[in-house]
């Protein structure tokens, strides 16, 4: 299906379409698109999840085009990808909104991921990313070392919402190498850890736990710390995975899927010790068990997402500490924008 | 949600619908459940997989209903299921249908589930019992030594198909699971090995190897072998099988996956040899490489699918040898009935 080099966008004068772009994510990749030189990147996004928050910093630009429209529509799709080149799939339910409304995270997730392969495929699109999760990794005690792109997709012990969500990913990965195969499409497949960052939302379940410890710290309140606050955490900054997208587009990789996580993990205490100080406090952490009813994801021990491959298939690895980033978030929930977000 | 007992269904005067019932195991447990008492067993079926033959036997029987209807469709589930007290659910792409047809196979495999759970949760039904597969421990290399109820998902080197059917049928347990949290539906899945019995048909990637041999020997030519046949299969016998769909019914067991395998592994090697000289043939097998373009699913190496945690769930173990449910599946093809189908 084409030699090296062939599956290669350049972003200058290309145009780009990202499907839930209404997103953390989506809203910071866009900006890094436009800011490469992209011809026209086009925001689709049904609004449901997404939001005219994430995206306020940009609606004006004159090459962004904001589509309302709907994954589960073939017709919004197939208009909004005529006459581009390459399109990143962010459009997802995650966990918390998974166990809410199975139904439709599944037709998100699954058709929603088949309905954007076909008309990438019909439109004759050159490249898609897709956006994969460390879900595919699953949860509890078998998550724990270096996990790596072959490792099993552990569920023992996990809520099925969880489980609902990694098996998605899984199949839209699958997807992605079923149209590959059939249609020749190129694809890159990115598996993001837990995003954190300016524009920074409320559902992601473990990028969460940030915001509720900033907000406590906030009101005066002692943040919490679940368990005895060994678990690890590996999030990834929201700028880092905006860089690995467009370098998913510019590099020759096809029919790969890569971990994009961040420098390093963190231990849940040491995250809530980080937060506490950007917020400017030194108040101490109270520990505290589940809370009956809501969805956690634990993990088993200390683990560590391994984003080597990523720089042997695109050339990417992440640049900003967490410290860094927190401290950048912070900034952001403490301006303007975010105060009103 | 409910003591000890609750979840039993006594078969006798019970009414069970089989969701894809004009199947191999479909036909089996239909027959399995009359003979026990069933007051009344629907056969739900679209036949676009299933057949008139796989039931053909059973047709006339007084106590046996038959539906044409389709699991995309809820009203052919809620007027199928009104009244009932039971639902196996069984309609399913398997992994050569899912290469195929991608789009049907997760139409079936995942709306269709949850049209059905959604259908018996409307209903009143108070059991499901839900056909899952050692498809959830996936496939290649990972997978070897003894499979468990816990043993991860595997996936690497595997076509994508497989693990788009592996994948569905994970996320089918998962709803199973969401629904007895959500509306407290009682269920058990039962992750059946591959199937092979009288009225096989030539739809499981697996069990079609049975059949393939048994063809070229009676054509006269030597059957293939594709490797050094020291691969392991562990296949189940369907009439075991269909007494384990019954077992799950009347026992007291909810909430719980469990593996329906057969009594031990055999290699391909001895699978094929069985086959030769129950064909009534002593001619050498044929050792070949895989055919290009042709979906096979390879294991690891040797491993065996643990069936004790069945037995503890629902009091189930497998009775009928390999070398015993083969000669009655080739007794069926040289009777009459078999060699019309």
């Amino acid at each position: 299906m084409g030699g090296r080099g062939m599956a290669t966008i350049p972003i200058a004068g290309g145009r780009f379409v990202i499907v839930g772009g209404a997103s953390l994510v989506g809203s910071a990749t866009a900006a890094e698109l436009l800011d490469a030189g992209a011809a026209e990147v086009t925001v689709f996004d049904n609004f449901s999840l997404g939001s005219d928050a994430a995206i306020a910093h940009l609606k004006d630009h004159p090459r962004l085009r904001l589509v309302r429209g709907d994954v589960m529509r073939m017709p919004d799709l197939l208009d909004a990808m005529k006459g581009a080149d390459g399109a990143l799939l962010l459009a997802a339910y995650m966990t918390l909104n998974m166990d809410r409304d199975a139904w439709g995270g599944l037709d998100v997730n699954i058709r929603g991921v088949q309905n954007a392969l076909e008309a990438a495929r019909a439109t004759g699109l050159r490249k898609v990313v897709f956006a994969s999760s460390n879900a595919v990794y699953g949860y509890g005690p078998g998550v724990s070392g270096e996990l790596v792109e072959n490792t099993p997709f552990h569920s023992e012990g996990a809520p099925p919402a969880a489980i609902l969500y990694g098996a998605s990913k899984i199949i839209g990965e699958q997807l992605c190498r079923h149209y590959k195969r059939k249609h020749g499409l190129d694809y890159v497949v990115l598996r993001y850890s837990t995003v954190y960052g300016e524009r920074q939302h409320y559902r992601a379940a473990n990028a969460l736990y940030i915001i509720e410890t900033y907000d406590r710290v906030k009101r005066g309140e002692a943040p919490r710390v679940f368990g005895d606050g060994s678990e690890t955490k590996h999030f990834v900054y929201v700028g880092d995975l905006a860089r690995a997208n467009r370098m998913a587009f510019e590099s020759a990789a096809t029919d790969v899927a890569v971990n994009t996580s961040g420098p390093r993990p963190v231990t849940t205490l040491d995250l809530v010790r980080m937060v506490t100080r950007l917020a400017g406090s030194d108040i101490a952490p109270e520990f505290v068990g589940d809370t009956p009813g809501q969805v956690r994801l634990t993990s088993g021990g200390a683990f560590r997402i391994a984003h080597e491959e990523a720089h042997r298939a695109i050339g990417w690895k992440p640049l900003v500490e967490m410290e860094e980033g927190l401290a950048r978030l912070i900034a952001w929930k403490e301006s303007n924008e975010g105060k009103t977000s």
